[in-house]
């Protein structure tokens, strides 16, 4: 049995917690569209993880939801722990020393079914090598832009940035657009967001708590978002935009994402890795 | 204007005839389905490449059907030329030492209609740099596999390796298997076929005929198995099976395939380099 220091017990309850909220505001939305369709309800799964030396190393539960206002949606938590390959430890911050790790984290990806309600990524997590650090972010992911949509979305972000640090919105945002970009195509991936990676100010507690708050504003604007537009009628042309945008939306993960690399590295659960995946996407 | 010898010369002239016979092979399938629908023809897209130093670097030509038999085809020729980018050309054979390079090949993807009709793969070129080089391969992605079908597809690429060298099919078929893994689902992504590289047996004529008949042999077949089952009736659940399959074929394109990979980072034409992507695919 592994046990773990306070910080790492907290940052994983938090995680835990932060999924509950958000399972339950979405089956929220599921009840209020209306309706012939039944509501949509999450169903999970849990997973263990073995470590490459084949220990224990921890595991996670899927939560995804096929719904009538949520065409797929994954909400992840995860909470792994052991050696990094050594190959791999070397691309890790703090990791070439020594390979031992832990990390705790939440990811959520939400393809619609409407496609005039944006899609949505959001992820959170702790990491513990010789170095500690947070990560995370958010981006949203319209097959069709909304301006107004946008504008709320960086809006709500900038204030829960400023409420811990002046610089982090300008830096965190600049960081998901540079991030999210399918260079291949030379387009964004979607009208972005904020993205944080190796924070670690030397704050732990304040650390903690602009993370936390990433997920409490994440839980403020997305439901809001979609009751905006779940209940707007689209044609098929609309349809036809959202599943193109979504086969953008794949190459993207499938070629650029690191949060897929680092659980297809790690030996995290491929069903749990692939989920960001939509449930149906087109090629011209 | 670039000038090319004579090999290089007959390997693009036998690609682009290839190219014609190919798709007039398949129209012909089109126009012998019958029913109500139009049968597909092939629409052709010229395109021109940018050396990465903007100098003009060659070009290539799509042609896409999009049919009654063939719910998404495209035939591909390029020959390109230039210099690799000074950190890829570390990793091609040859380029190290002079950057200088030549290529010309085809490469054609078909998704099918019907989900009784294999999937196909097929491609040969020819790479020049301070070394020269054949390569290329087939292989056979039915989304419901028939045994008798890809017993005869492996007899025919048996037959025709061992007209060149007994040795060639044993080797290329398990290269073949090897490449065509998808390594995060375990799984292969198809039923295989013949793969080669690097081919320079020291005789250039008989290389240059050993990837000829990988066309003629590809043209053979591939077709008759095409005609056994394009009608055939099929169910949801098989046209269920088939899109699933198609997820795992963008996800090995997108993660794994050195083809995608070689055109993205030789400035190829995007368009032409993800023509690979079904149509549609879905994901659970």
């Amino acid at each position: 049995m592994t046990t773990f220091d306070a910080r790492q017990t907290a940052a994983a309850d938090w995680f835990r917690t932060l999924r509950d909220r958000i399972c339950a505001a979405f089956e929220a939305l599921e009840d209020d569209l209306g309706g012939d369709a039944a509501p949509g309800r999450f169903e999970r799964r849990t997973w263990d993880r073995a470590d490459h030396t084949g220990a224990p190393g921890g595991g996670g539960t899927m939560s995804v939801m096929k719904g009538r206002v949520f065409e797929k949606v994954g909400v992840n938590i995860s909470t792994v722990h052991g050696a990094f390959d050594p190959e791999f430890a070397k691309t890790i911050p703090g990791a070439a020393e020594d390979p031992r790790f832990f990390a705790t984290g939440i990811s959520l990806v939400a393809h619609m079914v409407n496609p005039h309600v944006p899609a949505v990524h959001m992820n959170t997590r702790y990491l513990v090598t010789t170095k500690a650090w947070f990560g995370g972010g958010a981006d949203l992911n319209p097959p069709i832009p909304v301006e107004a949509d946008t504008a709320d979305w960086h809006a709500a972000f900038k204030a829960s940035c400023d409420r811990h640090d002046p610089e982090y919105f300008a830096r965190f945002k600049a960081w998901c657009d540079e991030y999210f970009f399918i260079k291949h195509r030379n387009v964004a991936r979607g009208q972005g967001g904020i993205f944080y990676d190796q924070l670690a100010s030397g704050d732990w507690d304040a650390d903690f708590a602009f993370t936390r708050d990433v997920g409490e504003t994440f839980l403020g604007i997305y439901p809001e978002l979609v009751r905006r537009h779940m209940h707007e009628d689209w044609t098929a042309e609309d349809r036809a935009r959202q599943l193109a945008y979504r086969g953008l939306y794949t190459e993207f993960n499938l070629v650029y994402d690191r949060g897929t690399l680092f659980g297809l590295k790690t030996g995290g659960n491929i069903d749990a890795i692939l989920m960001s995946l939509p449930p149906v996407a087109t090629w011209s």
